[in-house]
């Protein structure tokens, strides 16, 4: 059968894409890849609002996370780690791993940080070197309010780390104006070409900072990536066919522009969220990112059983919560602008087949027509 | 103009693998990418002719040589490094920046370790934990004897640690038989797939070894990947279109056989070479490896220049001597085995065309010739 992913990534790549990737492979030391590297780091800037280099890992986003961590800090520094969720939590497994004196914020699952609790404890418990913060917190499918977050770290001489993996290009996020001094991504979120590349930008008072850095790093050291990026190089032999694929998303992205991408990526949500609402369902997130929708499961009903259901008889992949919300509530992903609405009526009728197959009562088409009027209404 | 190209990775892809990767991507939290990622397991294991689990890292051949300095070695242990060109030195570089106290073995560039010296320097200046080591050194051309180095290492009571990277499924290398702890490549080379991914494999005294290391890891930890492997995972979000490729790949490799292929190497490089020294040119590594021929330029001739005008009048990219040897020897990649000596006799009459220009004499086309003799011969 068909199988359709709604999974936060890797996201469907879009055909122009996959040509690009078949074209014959460059070769990492000639200067047509040298024009690439270039030309795809622009195309970045722009996704990223950024001024700053941004420089290209070959790496999932955990290692742009790890490049963040072991080049900005050194052994004992203290950090404010904000986890509301597992990826969030991985900001403090990296200080954990390589002597950084964490302090966590605790934000429970389906929140996000209350900006004005983070400038309490940076004001009360500094000082701090930095704060590790998400944009989009995949696992719950909370967007964390990046612009207040930024001027609070600011305020206090804090360094503002974020991990926008899920989040860059599809909410809103302005590196440079909301004083982010590293931003982070991966390449098979919003930028929807595979997995295998990971984004990192970083301010110039980063860079004073990462000089003076005593954490050893090698394969994800940023200076040797901006040193090597200066020549139109990498350090190490790069993912060369996704950067020529990357090449392309981002020519596509730029055709459109941000604010019509961010838009897509709203009225996808919308149409997901009214569908789900329709259903009788509540959302997990009290303050949903357009990355993701994620859905609280009815008394009775096992998430992971309805899953397998959906997947088994529709063809259709939503993903689970995570860690310990496993099978409390689902994550239906629309993420990437080549989604259409047309493709979150899919998801809400396997949805509607699940649920009925698994004894919920609902009317059912319910959350399909709710969908569909917000796609009238936003057309 | 057509681009082909003679750099010693990213090989060229076989069609096969490029329709692979073009197929819609697989989400790495899916049972068909547990059956894939096993799948693969099992072809890398035949590749590395080992019994032991080889391990996917999403990062270059050099994360590969990280993980295995971090995880294998601590602070303060002592190991030989053995450095016969740009790549050997990595391994000097890796120990200098993770605290691992390296003696390091000059080899000349263009020459072999000699295992009986390494047999001396370990009994004499020992003891070390390890030796570093590498197959086919790509920057020189050069093959090392890593069957006679593991004895050496194994009679010493040190974990051999070998760069595989353009080596493996090209040159033999027994990794078990020949008492190799850990072995690393890379996804560009002879397993013909775009670069992006590293394969290593740990013997069963060195995960011994790994569970004691005192060295920070975690994008490079691979007790995490191997732990992750067991459920048919990995930590972090993998290449998924690599892998989807390299599972064409080394069904190719073996429906082929592991000999024919090696055979099919060794036939493009006595082509290559045969071609070589009927243009009364000499060979820059003295122990030659079936992954490249590099070529000493006569007096008079830089071989910059010499590459540019291939390049631009041929459209044929051969690679350039690496380091303090950039011009001094010019180096004609024949790795991958859906290299065909009709592709040498493309390279040496590029060559020929090149040293023409650059006022070389020599009897033209009898490169080419020669080669053709060694084709028919060997056919």
């Amino acid at each position: 059968m068909k199988v359709t992913n709604f999974a936060p990534g890797p996201t469907p790549v879009p055909d122009r894409v996959v040509r690009k990737m078949s074209a014959p492979i460059l070769t990492h030391r000639s200067t047509e890849f040298s024009d690439l590297l270039r030309q795809v780091a622009t195309g970045l800037q722009h996704v990223f609002r950024t001024e700053n280099d941004v420089l290209v890992l070959t790496a999932s986003g955990s290692g742009a996370m790890e490049a963040a961590v072991v080049n900005l800090l050194s052994p004992g520094d203290r950090v404010l780690a904000i986890s509301g969720g597992k990826f969030g939590g991985r900001w403090v497994e990296l200080c954990a791993t390589y002597g950084i004196d964490a302090l966590t914020l605790d934000v429970e699952w389906g929140t996000a940080a209350d900006p004005d609790e983070v400038d309490r404890i940076l004001g009360e418990q500094g000082p701090f070197e930095a704060v590790l913060a998400t944009h989009s917190e995949t696992s719950t499918g909370v967007l964390h309010d990046v612009e207040a977050l930024g001027r609070v770290a600011r305020g206090h001489g804090c360094y503002l780390v974020v991990d926008a993996i899920s989040g860059l290009g599809a909410n809103e996020l302005r590196t440079d104006d909301w004083h982010v001094d590293i931003a982070l991504t991966g390449s098979q979120k919003a930028l929807m070409i595979p997995p295998g590349l990971a984004f990192i930008s970083v301010s110039e008072r980063a860079w004073q900072r990462i000089e003076e850095s005593r954490q050893p790093s090698y394969y994800l050291n940023l200076k040797r990536a901006r040193d090597s990026f200066a020549k139109g190089l990498t350090p190490y032999t790069p993912a060369v066919s996704l950067l020529m694929g990357l090449d392309e998303s981002l020519r596509m992205m730029k055709e459109l522009g941000l604010e019509e991408i961010y838009r897509i990526h709203e009225r996808n949500a919308l149409v997901t969220r009214a569908g789900v609402a329709a259903l009788g369902l509540n959302l997990f997130a009290r303050r949903p990112s357009n990355v993701l929708t994620s859905v609280v499961m009815p008394p009775g009903i096992d998430g992971s059983g309805l899953l397998k259901t959906i997947k088994q008889e529709c063809g259709v992949t939503i993903a689970n919560g995570m860690d310990h919300y496993r099978g409390k509530y689902i994550r239906i992903a629309h993420l990437g602008y080549n989604v259409a609405p047309s493709d979150m009526i899919v998801a809400l009728s396997a949805l509607e087949h699940g649920l009925s197959k698994h004894g919920y009562e609902f009317e059912s088409g319910a959350g399909v027509a709710a969908a569909e009027r917000v796609i009238r209404e936003t057309a």
